[in-house]
């Protein structure tokens, strides 16, 4: 009976797990959380978020009115678990640690993992993150403040600083004793990690391998060196990079001298992930990097407005190269009534190519050994496209305007246009990448400037001779 | 001096792995592998290519020319690790096991993990994967059999079939005996799951848990319940969000009945992480999701076609706008001149707020709570970007043309398409997730068709009234 038990209530968990994810953010869930925070109801409050994974109680705080917020986590005290801080988005966060006392982030710190201090730290101020590291025990301030002092975005900001590590003489038993017996290791690990006594790493020896090794056997016997050792200044991104191509769970993390200073976990790195994926796709959309959903008005405003005011340019650009055609324009109203479609076609074209070129980039597959076959291949779609598209335009603007002639100009401006936005939509991207400047933020404006500058000038051009 | 050497070397070991990456795409390596396979030299291309990753395998596949690919497997034999065929993309990896024997891909399906196994076969066709199936055993046959009848993209598609299943009544002790002494166990594992007779889970003692329990305590008094276990038949994006969500580094798969049926991990679940953003990606450019670096050229020129046409077609839509105003256009040429930085801008303002309208839907940070605060503050960027740059615009406009009034109709004409734009840029996504169709493939063509009708038809009806 009881195996039976257990079963039905794994699977219930599991499917009520589900639902949890929406009851967080129910109206109805949110009310009671609100009433209980308003009216001081500790236990009530209690009783409703206990159990909440720190992934959904983040959820939760994001759905409460921003000025219950902080409230609850006072109201919360030791309850409360400031792993959930590190689940909601910069803005969110440093805004509620504004509100809190130091003595209540102080006391939330304690009982953080060392990654997720440091996390939470690294966005405030210099003068709050003083207040709050001067508030904790020295050796605790000390490894944080270690942590901190490495660059942002680095290998030492994002790992964990507990981890376990044996010298090679000791035997398997010894280890799995160890293990068993000590207080305060770290929560979860998969491997231990073997040093010398200057705490330089020699390798490491997966738990699974570890059981399934002679006791009596020595560590330095069964140890493998890592193969993917990460160096603590290593940038998150390649770090990330490595993670995915190697299928890693864990890599220990080394100084400059070759000794362990932390662990970096598939968890963390997942977040990097994500986050990468997230600035290119909004980068190419011509949004910055950083912006979240929970960003107030002015800071959107100003950050779209950047893009927006290049883009204006590019099309005041645009707008002279039309200029220089006046005279034809009032001769022939059609070309101004068609020229749109010519410049259109070829930004959409450019814009394809850009982004295979760009991520292609990013996930490190366009490299200088198939530039050459890449540009070919995107240069032959263009040109394919383009005399496809000029055929159809062709015999659109015959049946609009009875005219063949014109039908002929714009098809000819078709093929000319797509060819560039080909060219432009990759080379544009490749010469970025080699002066080191992030394709995805910058191809945009340059590659539509190319399509349009040469849409308006290759139709109203041609036009110019023809007519 | 032992532990010295081994941390010079692990530390050497960290540097040379970084090594590996270029120098595997190096035309010299290279060149030695293709000079190994053409001279048949089976010793030397072993000991060229022993010890690299199945990753960096995989990148050398891709650097090989195509016909040396097969030949190069064929040519190693039992010394080759299919698991580097996973690792390729789908056109490259198909193409190459339809050059292979049945035979020599029978032998190397046999030493793969059950995932990696399905991986290979599921994109074979029919005939070729039952082929394939026929050489294996009975038992091996079963099991992937089983896996392929789950639906594509499925949690059963992607899970491993491999893991360790006890019953609640063993101890500690007899559970870490039965790891240390059976064969055949799965290569890596991080837990071990508690199951009934009839195999349904009530849940799992992770390892580390294992090592720091008495060797007497009965299992069943360690095991916790998942609180996140996967269906058989949940899609691989929502368990990749479930895995994102909750940090996890495995979870049991079960079927509709509450039984074990395989393990998903994260490393898989990063896979399909990476893909996810990387169709929403694509498809905000106007690619198709599944393209791929080394597609053939019709297959992206006609892919590219498609998006292309529907461009087309709102290109006209917009320029059958313009053709109402060609009195206007006739008497007043500037407004030719000016009407595409309208259009543009707005088709750009639009594209910013699709994006992260676009990406909030994908990522469930925008939901139906918090949509309308997201659209007012669209809105009311729009309004505000629309005001600035109608200011810009009307200033450029009267130094370029000294008409005073042209600026007035070209500002007003701006704030009204970056209003459309903000409202396009959001209510467009929202529309089409709320009808199930997702916004990332389709968003692109409507939010630019409203700008630039928007647009057109803003500046030049304004003009006609005005002048």
């Amino acid at each position: 009976m009881r195996e039976d038990n257990d079963a039905a209530r794994s699977a219930h968990v599991g499917r009520e797990g589900e639902h949890d994810i929406d009851r967080i953010e129910s109206p109805g869930f949110v009310e009671a959380v609100v009433g209980a925070i308003e009216a001081g109801e500790r236990d009530i409050l209690r009783s409703l978020i206990a159990d909440l994974h720190e992934s959904d109680l983040g959820r939760l705080i994001e759905a409460l009115p921003p000025p219950d917020r902080p409230r609850m986590i006072e109201l919360l005290g030791a309850d409360f678990d400031f792993t959930a801080l590190t689940e909601l988005d910069e803005t969110t966060r440093v805004r509620i640690l504004e509100e809190l006392s130091t003595q209540t982030v102080v006391e939330g710190m304690r009982d953080l993992d060392s990654d997720d201090a440091v996390y939470i730290l690294e966005d405030l101020g210099d003068a709050e993150k003083q207040e709050i590291l001067a508030g904790l025990s020295v050796p605790e301030r000390a490894a944080l403040q270690r942590s901190l002092d490495y660059p942002e975005e680095s290998a030492g900001r994002r790992m964990q600083t507990e981890f376990i590590a044996l010298p090679p003489f000791w035997t398997v038993g010894q280890a799995l004793d160890y293990i068993g017996e000590t207080e305060g290791l770290p929560e979860v690990f998969f491997e231990v990690f073997i040093v010398d006594p200057t705490f330089r790493l020699s390798g490491s020896v997966p738990l699974d391998r570890l059981l399934r090794t002679k006791r009596g056997t020595k560590l330095g016997e069964v140890v493998t060196p890592d193969r993917h050792v990460v160096n603590v200044l290593d940038d998150q991104e390649d770090v990330a990079r490595i993670f995915e191509r190697y299928n890693l769970i864990s890599a220990p993390v080394v100084d400059a001298a070759g000794r362990i200073v932390g662990v970096l976990t598939v968890d963390d790195i997942v977040d990097v992930i994500q986050e990468e994926a997230d600035e290119d796709l909004k980068a190419l959309g011509g949004v910055a990097g950083d912006e979240e959903l929970s960003d107030s008005f002015w800071y959107i405003a100003k950050s779209r407005f950047a893009w927006l005011l290049l883009n204006l340019i590019a099309a005041n650009l645009a707008s002279f190269v039309i200029a220089l055609f006046e005279n034809e324009l009032q001769r022939m109203v059609a070309l101004a009534v068609l020229m749109p479609i010519v410049a259109s076609q070829g930004g959409n074209a450019g814009t394809q190519t850009m982004t295979v070129a760009v991520r292609a980039l990013a996930t490190r597959e366009l490299k200088p050994s198939n530039a050459r076959r890449i540009v070919a291949r995107e240069l032959l779609v263009g040109l394919f496209n383009g005399v496809v598209f000029a055929v159809i335009m062709a015999a659109v603007v015959f049946a609009r305007f009875g005219v063949m002639d014109l039908g002929f100009v714009i098809g000819l401006a078709m093929i000319i246009n797509l060819v560039a936005a080909a060219l432009g939509g990759i080379l544009i991207p490749l010469t970025l990448d080699r002066l080191k400047v992030d394709p995805a933020v910058s191809s945009g404006p340059f590659v539509t400037t190319i399509t349009d500058v040469v849409g308006f000038f290759a139709f109203l051009g041609i036009a110019s001779l023809w007519f």
